[in-house]
């Protein structure tokens, strides 16, 4: 192969229109972008139709789309997450020289990012798993970037990826992550949040059209003021725009459309991983079981033939103040879930060995992504002020504004509980602050049940240790007099 | 080896507590059982020691344990879940012959029974996963035994097992769950379950000394009391001992437990299984949660310093009602637990292709395990009236109670949250049953955000469908006049 061939700054492989758009924006920030797909008339498609009159260039093989990049290589795959991966994986490698990059844009699992880390720096080759969001829009505009992976690829993808992703406050939505599948496992909390503040969007539209008898229009104000405070953010703003959406017949489109809510998996897996990891992520996980409970459409309809609530009267009471204060309930939810989002990251960053940027990653999701918002930038300032933030209510910022929604909050949750509507992530998130601030949990309790019905010991707690039940040691009880030998090693609960 | 070597009826690996215990038990139904252990020296103790004087036999070897069995030889292991399990079906099956029965009675997770029985069954032999329940004394004087696997296994080991188990009004609380891995899946949804009812009395618990500031043995009065009612069961009644165990210098040892919740992860796999199966069994995933919280006892003394919350005055109104509330609470949340555990077994045996018995499960879970219960009589009877029963809250017993029950239960709930004690679990079994209770969720906003965003497409809901956009058809609309291409295939959220 010639040099001369070797023209492009990148190349991506994989058409669809995720793929299409990126390599657009690339192209307009000045990057010659090589373009290549398995089903090769999309190539000839797209040149001829969304690339016309661009440097973009196209292959026709795998051959010929390595022969023509600059070295070494950087290769965007974006195709659907799983053996497709690996399949272009493999047909790349072998015409690839050390050096080359390898780079997974698609949502992988981060555990296969971490074992194609390793298997491709084996052969003297790096990879990054960059997670994108941003959906179509912001894959052609700006899209929130977020790699992880090999260390050396960095210096050599920060132009590009820095320039294609979006801009906030001057300061690209785009920087290193960590090693391995740090990208791809920020990006999947990323998107379990995400789940996290649809839902909690979803209960104030609920409370306001059926605690407050709103309309969709009415409702669409209320968002629309949030738009301009505290909630300022992209899920907030097209919340607006949808509630203000109206049907052919004038009907908000939105109360036609079926309340059964899909998943691709990537909240799951956030709940899951919080799980393994013993993570109190309970916001994203509520979130997660919404949707599973919203798809269960015909048993629900069956239900509420058979079982009743409150009947729900006519508002009392100051309406204005009850808006505020459900804004401060929304807002002070998105702060734990935020603060779980990042309790999981850094345990996932122990168990994991990653040096994480905490700032860098609110950074990351301020702009480009479907959860950007102005509030990400105060949560940028926080790591930035104490890059050792055990969490952030801890910092003096998200203290105060926590401790100034909580009253508005307690009402809102209380007043929707009488009220008989639904507010799993309000309830949660409420329940995860003062479980957090509670020195001393009833679980003391449990542990003790633990003991008396499986012999499963406990500690005894700071302050109360003695010489026969001394602190920072397994003690076991004979707690009824009955049975009571030592720990048992096969019973688990 | 001759035949009149084979003495023993049933023969089991494994003599910590539990297995010594259930061989005991065993002898003690008249059946003549063989024990072996790796280390043999045990068996020798154990022969000299608690077996003197019984029927039992020992072996010092595989082969001498499997030449003591009568055939088809029923083999009982009892060793710590995992590669022991495995590691000791490779030892055995060399010996055996086709139609013996290998049973693993450990808390092995159920994708590994599923497993076993395809390997053993594809050798000719037989497997059974049996998960037993019930801690040391349950062994000893009668367990709740939930075998599944290899049905051909069943009528050889029906009556050792139905004699070994507990006895609840005159029936064995051990039938035949299903096939291979059903037996460990229902018993891993039991420790799900007891999960959920150790934190709600934990929740319950809480209140009652925080929120009406009584001491531990008026505590223990109260639970004493609901011992007599619907909440009896033998957590209530290992609660109310525990309150009441002082310690030397009077104080209740509970108070001096290190509130740090342990777990050894049934729990948690119960709640994983139910994200991977979509299905929204909440109040465990919060019972996991909140032991997860628990243990970040240092975390929370510090955050208890800077995270202020209501003050908590001395209770006004009618303390009893609260107290009865309270009670009302607790098994309403119960009632949720329990159907959100059938739920999900139902939804694994759709997976799985097993045929559960609902009514059995039920029943062998009324005595001998650690969640026995009056309760469960009510939801065997449940489950005996119609088989097909969709979920318990459509059973007359229970939607009465669930009826009778709510508006304590929501006083409960929404007091607690204004007082600041956190109670998830109780909060998340009323969001569920307000959920499931609700035809029309704002799940619809969701969709439309999901379709906004990342053209995710959404439903027509029944009644709202028209030419242009069907009823049962994905639906992709262009929400604010921007972008709007077809459904986006690689974007994921």
């Amino acid at each position: 192969m010639s040099s001369e061939q070797a023209v492009a700054d990148i190349g991506l492989i994989g058409l669809a229109v995720m793929g299409q758009n990126l390599i657009l924006n690339m192209n307009d920030k000045g990057f010659t972008v090589c373009a290549y797909n398995r089903t090769t008339s999309k190539v000839d498609d797209f040149l001829n139709d969304e690339a016309k009159g661009t440097k973009i260039v196209g292959a026709h093989s795998v051959e010929e789309f390595v022969a023509k990049l600059k070295r070494p290589r950087k290769m965007i795959i974006l195709v659907k997450a799983g053996s497709a991966v690996d399949a272009f994986i493999d047909q790349l490698t072998p015409h690839l020289e050390k050096g080359d990059i390898i780079i997974d844009g698609g949502n992988s699992h981060y555990p296969d990012s971490i074992r194609r880390t390793k298997a491709l720096e084996a052969k003297g080759l790096l990879f990054v798993g960059a997670g994108v969001s941003g959906g179509e829009e912001g894959a052609r505009h700006g899209p929130s970037i977020m790699p992880g992976g090999s260390d050396e690829a960095w210096p050599h993808l920060k132009e590009i990826f820095q320039k294609t992703a979006a801009q906030s406050d001057g300061e690209a939505c785009c920087e290193w992550v960590g090693q391995t599948g740090s990208g791809h496992y920020v990006k999947m909390v990323h998107n379990g949040i995400e789940y996290g503040d649809m839902q909690l969007i979803c209960e104030a539209y609920d409370i306001l059209k059926r605690g407050l008898g709103l309309k969709e229009a009415e409702i669409a104000d209320i968002f629309e003021k949030w738009n301009t405070g505290v909630l300022d953010s992209f899920l907030i703003e097209i919340t607006r725009d949808i509630l203000r959406f109206n049907d052919d017949d004038g009907v908000p489109l939105v109360t036609k459309v079926l309340d059964a809510a899909g998943q691709k998996g990537t909240g799951k897996w956030t709940a899951i991983d919080a799980l393994d990891l013993g993570q109190p992520v309970t916001l994203i996980g509520e979130a997660v079981f919404a949707r599973c409970l919203s798809s269960l459409k015909e048993e629900r309809v069956r239900a509420s033939k058979v079982l009743g609530g409150p009947k729900i009267e006519p508002f009392q009471g100051d309406k204005q103040q009850f808006i505020d204060d459900l804004e401060q309930a929304l807002y002070a939810s998105k702060i734990i879930s935020y603060s779980q989002g990042f309790i999981l990251m850094n345990s996932a960053a122990k168990a994991n060995d990653w040096k994480l940027n905490n700032a860098g990653i609110a950074l990351m999701w301020r702009g480009g992504c479907i959860i950007r918002s102005v509030f990400l930038k105060d949560i940028t300032n926080a790591y930035r002020k104490n890059p050792e933030l055990e969490n952030l209510l801890f910092d003096d910022f998200f203290n105060k504004a926590i401790h100034k929604a909580q009253d508005g909050w307690r009402r809102v949750v209380a007043k929707a509980i009488l009220l008989g509507i639904p507010t799993p992530a309000f309830s949660t998130a409420l329940a995860f602050y003062d479980g957090y601030r509670t020195a001393q949990l009833p679980a003391s309790l449990l542990q003790a049940q633990r003991d008396l019905f499986g012999a499963h010991t406990f500690e005894i707690a700071p302050g109360f240790g003695t010489k026969e039940r001394p602190e920072g040691q397994p003690v076991h009880v004979n707690w009824t007099g009955r049975g009571g030998r030592v720990a048992s090693s096969t019973y688990q609960a």
